[in-house]
């Protein structure tokens, strides 16, 4: 069987960190002093707390150890990567933005808690992401201060306007992008900057924020980061593809969604064999930084790369 | 002329500090690598630059120079609580919250640029902050990381559930709220708990931040601390008491506004002359622990106190 077409590899997923990070998630609480704004945490956990792969905070934990970090010095930043995750779903899924209703098979959080809710539940994820890294990121003892404020740094700016939130305001403009030196920028490139923005930097600040913890200096943090970019697209790739070519039941929605929302994506742009060609580059450009920066050792991120490649939801 | 009521007294402010801070937001820019994302920061900067007193800043400057930081030290912070209450305003305007129209009498930033990149302006510019915060805190060289760290900390915690955004929880769902031992809290007292995390814990970080940026220990910083508790419950009933006084000139908004959303404030709850009275007790609480604090210095702090109740919008 060749592992390197998509249809026929069996894709497997390092559990063992999924279930380190989804007990931290569990565990997590979000109180006030007011009894009456239990509600809002309720609405919170609601999302945060509805499974999911949790690749991003498994990406961080995987390359933790990769670097030498313990869990216990990453898991503030690995929980808030995916406190912001789940942020920006909830303020995505809204009747402003794509309008859905469902996300995993259950009620969005505005359908379950109403509109003012699911805005505010998004707002209080995202400060409550900052309140833990910035809180615990140094209190395990094993990360100097400077390395959780550089860490955190990173967070904020892969968020941002020139991040998250910006590839965000791409998507709902659908005016997809254009370089900064002109309009020459052809569709597929357009949908390489919306897609790096919106998904690319939070999976790069996955790696590369573990990275800044660690204090690798500039030289031995580039693979990683260069990895890290590679497996960005090869994410978005993918998704694209199994938009197309998985079971409703495997995606937890139906087949075929981005097509009814008229979005371009690597499919439409590229066909099918073309975007499954352009992934098969991605993963062996992501495969390659990875003999870079770790030329024998990192299984959980070599799992991980294959799995990027082989999932089918 | 007597000092004791706001209807007679002159307000003086410091601005000096204002247009410091001013200056300082004007320079701010939040580019992206992609042009297309020119109309997300457009929106962040049109509800960022629409004026006001920028109260809480200008206290975060007065802080610094009472507790002997230079401006360039506390600059970052001081505007990273500027784009936080402004991406406040922004949410609070949605129409799924208070729905308001107008800001400042100029459209607010949903009416002018649409819900969704209003949502996303408002997720932008709390990212831009702590992104500021979070790369220049420590830049300036004066401060170390792990009281950069600190105060960043404590911002967050200050705008996420136990703070502004669980204020704002309590009041779209208009509950109130109630003591946590129990449901024996008097509409006041739900009052103090709305406001306090509502719009007390920002104005507590613009001390607060500042007192953990300067690395005070806890006996010094206990005084200020008291005195922005005070200041923060004056400023909101010194704004219930101007919703049914100010003209409209003043406010930039209709007047009577609360009485017309049917909110409970300080004058529904205890009239106008127990507002004021209720005012004169708290100036009096805050120029006492400001005695406490500083008892000879700290003159940006007096003018700034005496203007929280003499201010006429």
């Amino acid at each position: 069987m060749s592992t390197s077409s998509p249809a026929t590899a069996v894709p497997v997923y390092p559990d063992h960190l999924r279930d380190t990070i989804e007990r931290y998630l569990e565990q997590l609480r979000f109180p006030a002093r007011s009894a009456g704004v239990a509600g809002l945490e309720e609405a919170m956990r609601y999302s945060l707390l509805a499974g999911g792969k949790r690749i991003r905070p498994v990406l961080a934990l995987a390359t933790a150890r990769a670097v030498g970090l313990e869990d216990r010095d990453v898991l503030p930043l690995a929980a808030a990567i995916e406190l912001i995750h789940t942020y920006s779903l909830i303020h995505d899924d809204l009747p402003a933005m794509d309008d859905d209703d469902l996300r995993r098979g259950r009620p969005t959080c505005h359908v379950a808690y109403g509109e003012d809710v699911a805005i505010l539940a998004g707002d209080a994820l995202y400060a409550e992401a900052f309140h833990l890294l910035l809180r615990d990121g140094a209190r395990a003892g094993g990360v100097p201060a400077e390395r959780v404020l550089a860490a955190a740094a990173e967070l904020a700016d892969a968020t941002g306007v020139d991040g998250m939130v910006g590839g965000q305001f791409l998507d709902v403009k659908g005016i997809g992008s254009s370089a900064r030196a002109g309009e020459e920028g052809d569709a597929g490139e357009r949908l390489r900057v919306l897609h790096g923005l919106k998904t690319g930097r939070l999976i790069g600040a996955s790696v590369g924020g573990v990275v800044r913890l660690a204090g690798l200096d500039d030289e031995r943090a580039e693979p990683y980061r260069r990895f890290a970019a590679e497996l960005g697209v090869l994410f978005q790739i993918v998704d694209d593809i199994l938009d197309v070519t998985g079971t409703e039941q495997d995606l937890g929605k139906p087949q075929g969604s981005d097509e009814r929302h008229g979005k371009r994506t690597y499919v439409t742009e590229y066909g099918l064999q073309g975007a499954r060609e352009m992934a098969r580059r991605h993963h062996a450009a992501a495969a390659s930084a990875l003999d870079d920066a770790d030329p024998s050792g990192a299984p959980d991120l070599r799992t991980l790369t294959a799995f990027f490649h082989t999932r089918t939801n």
